[in-house]
């Protein structure tokens, strides 16, 4: 293990690719977010100058085709299954590859994987991996925040798809890639991006069903631009419905969901709340019976040796995060419950008072506390008269077990019943039988 | 209102039906249990003496006749529709009328509801409603003891039917019903009990698919001794399934149990758990989307104007238990997890220590306290290089926010990652930041 000493010298080596945000200050997202400057806002008067036009023309010609194709192409069945295949091929480019492996490092990908990930993700036609990844790291390192670039926030529209029509408000908070910079897969794809966009996004996809059974249009128009189109807004979903619908059973502090339906429409991204509380975890479900196709692939992968070192959060701190929310939660039923009054709350009288009183009231001695049974006494199911019987009377034993041994209910309910607390307290080995059943386990904040 | 004076004199007034517990000792239940002797155990050579004839044969005849009869009566359609319909008629008559209005006087019920159910009840051959409630009182004063006249804790066989088939091994622990005996109906029906038995269980099923279509032989065999069986196993599975099968979502001290399957078995009786917790409640099922169709007819009565004082426990203690309950599980995952150590078991060091000691392994200060995070350099979703620049420093303000406003289970990490306290302790301002989300909540107990 390298010693901390060389550790530091180390980042300053590696000159090329240093990471950009190694000199960052304590106070940057704070002091960016009040200093720096934003776009105007979009209106009538403006729209037309704020529309990035190249994202809008793929995301609006590629359904445009895919519709007016849909006239033109009838469709055969092989070509509908290949399209579907093909959607699942360039979806686990994206959540496999430029996701998981890329912006999370949640695992290493032996070189063919790698290359067959990039090209896979190429035919998705949502930019380059690095571009992709900085985006992606910048909305996990400052989610919610305006920094963010999709920002959920702002809106369902705005995180599905108002980012990429229009030119960003802000510059995305920083985030560093430098790691991808190094890569010699990422800087390959970088450099034959025009080919392989061109190839992987329609080439490929027009000439299967095309050479194969001589479907050349149907496989252009359904596995290239419907397909496409699909796969779009699968991923655009990850940064909508995966940041509104659901559950937050790991953390509420942020928007992100966990839902079964968005992971069917992510290729398994949809249990995002997890995700963004543990995302250098391969695995975005963590129940089998979850759905997760993207982390099946990289364990199958990994089977087959093209992957290695799956990283996976402390099983503990993941339990631990759940058992917060599960408290969370159950201490709202809490605060919401009437609880008995506590002894401090309650005037404290001597037996001969208590004697004297319960001629007038009935009242019933147990564990040092005195109960007014009057609301009681025709709902008692051991009957009325053992209640009549015991006003004035210390009934501890007969209450707990000498006549009847009392469910926990009986207890909770009987502290409810509380008027006044006896001088001198509980008897002694009866301070067990004071505290109601309900208040022996009690969630406490610290 | 009586005062209590008064209702201590009345008790010594009404001479004719003085409740039989009304002298009973505090310590009855140990005294009995301890002092009374019980038959002696049943084995090969007396078993012949110790069977109780009379249920047995009712218990084997009633079978032995439906299945040999279904060899001579062909099922007609009428005949079967009718079967099960007086299957619910003379089912509700033991869990409306039986158990839930005489042995928990859950709800009061007009005369002609009355007598409808005591004869319904009488048509389900479970001997009369005093000896029927005095033994059902008994169960749930004796809950899985010995003096519980079919506890659950001599097994399934014996609590579903072996109690009847032979001589009880002990007396049932005292049980009042002297309410009972004061009632019109219960007396009525004591006093016909053999003609009725015979038109209800018999003759009545005999009779009316004979009149209306001409199938005598068939009501005898299916809507009589048929639809018999099936009253009498339904019945029995709330005293062995009931005790057996499921969940105890509001107390887990005694064997009975909530589950759908025991529901659908007897005519809504399955939620068991909650019934010995609240006998004297209408309902078993306290969910509309429950199965209790017994709480449905108390309910439609209600409605008709046929019963009245419905009993309800306050809903305040009903999810009280609940959640008792789980918080109980939930201190389980509670006490399995690992917890970070307290500023009390740490060693206390100074800013120089901590600094001469950072140039040996990666150490971290945040809020007070110091963490080694050699094994989380390469593991850091941040990047390594954000980590080793913080190595000897105080990264309080980075971490929490400044640079990153990491999430829950980054916070809860850390704290698992701590060696030592800075002397001095936390900066003033940072005490919240000290204890790490996971322990804000906890289920404390007292
Ligand atoms: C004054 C406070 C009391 C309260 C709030 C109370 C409450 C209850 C409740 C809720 C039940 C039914 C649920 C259960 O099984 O626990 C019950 C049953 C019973 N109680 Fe009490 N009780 C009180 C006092 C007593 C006393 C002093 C006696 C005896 C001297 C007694 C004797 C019984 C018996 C025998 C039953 C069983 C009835 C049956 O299940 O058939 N109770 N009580
Ligand atoms: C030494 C203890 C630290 C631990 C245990 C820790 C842990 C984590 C964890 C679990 C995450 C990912 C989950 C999340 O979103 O919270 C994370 C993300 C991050 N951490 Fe740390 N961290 C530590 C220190 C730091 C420090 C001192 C900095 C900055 C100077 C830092 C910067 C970041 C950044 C920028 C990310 C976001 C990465 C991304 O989502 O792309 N961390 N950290
Ligand atoms: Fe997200
Ligand atoms: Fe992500
Ligand atoms: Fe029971
Ligand atoms: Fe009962």
């Amino acid at each position: 293990p390298l010693s901390p000493k060389s550790e530091k010298a180390d980042l300053k080596k590696s000159d090329d690719v240093v990471p950009i945000d190694i000199n960052i200050p304590d106070n940057y997202v704070q002091h960016t977010l009040k200093t720096q400057k934003e776009l105007p806002p979009i209106g009538w008067h403006n729209w037309w100058k704020e529309i990035s036009w190249v994202s809008t023309t793929v995301l609006t010609v590629t359904p445009t085709i895919a519709i007016v194709g849909a006239f033109y192409a009838s469709l055969q069945w092989k070509t509908a299954l290949f399209a579907v295949f093909y959607y699942f091929v360039t979806g686990l480019g994206i959540t496999a590859g430029y996701h998981r492996l890329w912006s999370h490092r949640s695992y290493n990908a032996s070189k063919p994987l790698e290359y067959f990930l990039a090209m896979a993700g190429t035919g998705a036609v949502q930019g380059s991996i690095k571009w992709w990844c900085r985006g992606h790291r910048a909305h996990h390192r400052y989610t919610d925040t305006d920094l963010d670039p999709y920002g959920a926030h702002h809106g369902l529209l705005w995180s599905h798809i108002g980012w990429m029509i229009v030119k960003p408000r802000r510059k995305p908070g920083v985030a560093d890639v430098s790691d991808l910079s190094k890569s010699a897969v990422v800087k390959w794809q970088h450099r034959f991006y025009l080919p392989l966009i061109i190839g992987m996004g329609f080439g490929v996809p027009t000439l299967i069903p095309g050479l194969l059974w001589g479907d050349y249009l149907g496989g252009f128009v359904y596995a290239g631009a419907m397909r496409l189109c699909f796969v779009h807004h699968s991923t655009f979903c990850v940064n909508s419905l995966a940041h509104y619908l659901g559950e937050t059973p790991f953390d509420d502090k942020h928007t992100p969901r966990d839902h079964m339906v968005t992971a069917f429409v992510t290729i398994g991204e949809g249990y995002h709340n997890f995700h963004h509380q543990f995302p250098m975890d391969y695995r975005n479900a963590i129940k089998w019976y979850q759905y997760d196709p993207t982390k099946w692939f990289i364990s199958v992968c990994s089977m087959l040796g093209l992957a290695s070192h799956l990283k996976v959060f402390p099983d503990n701190e993941v339990r631990k995060g759940q058992l917060t929310m599960q408290l969370k939660k159950l201490r709202r039923t809490q605060d919401n419950l009437l609880w008995p009054s506590d002894s401090n709350d309650l005037p404290i009288i001597s037996w001969e008072e208590y004697l004297k009183e319960s001629e007038k009231r009935p009242l019933i001695a147990v564990a040092g506390f005195i109960h007014d049974v009057a609301s009681f006494m025709d709902e008692h199911p051991g009957g009325r008269h053992l209640l009549a019987k015991n006003i004035g009377r210390d009934a501890t034993t007969a209450f707990f077990g000498g006549v009847y041994d009392h469910s926990n209910a009986a207890h909770n309910l009987l502290a409810m019943k509380r008027v006044a607390v006896l001088r001198g307290g509980q008897p002694h080995g009866t301070e067990e039988l004071a505290i109601p059943p309900s208040q022996k386990l009690r969630i406490a904040r610290y």
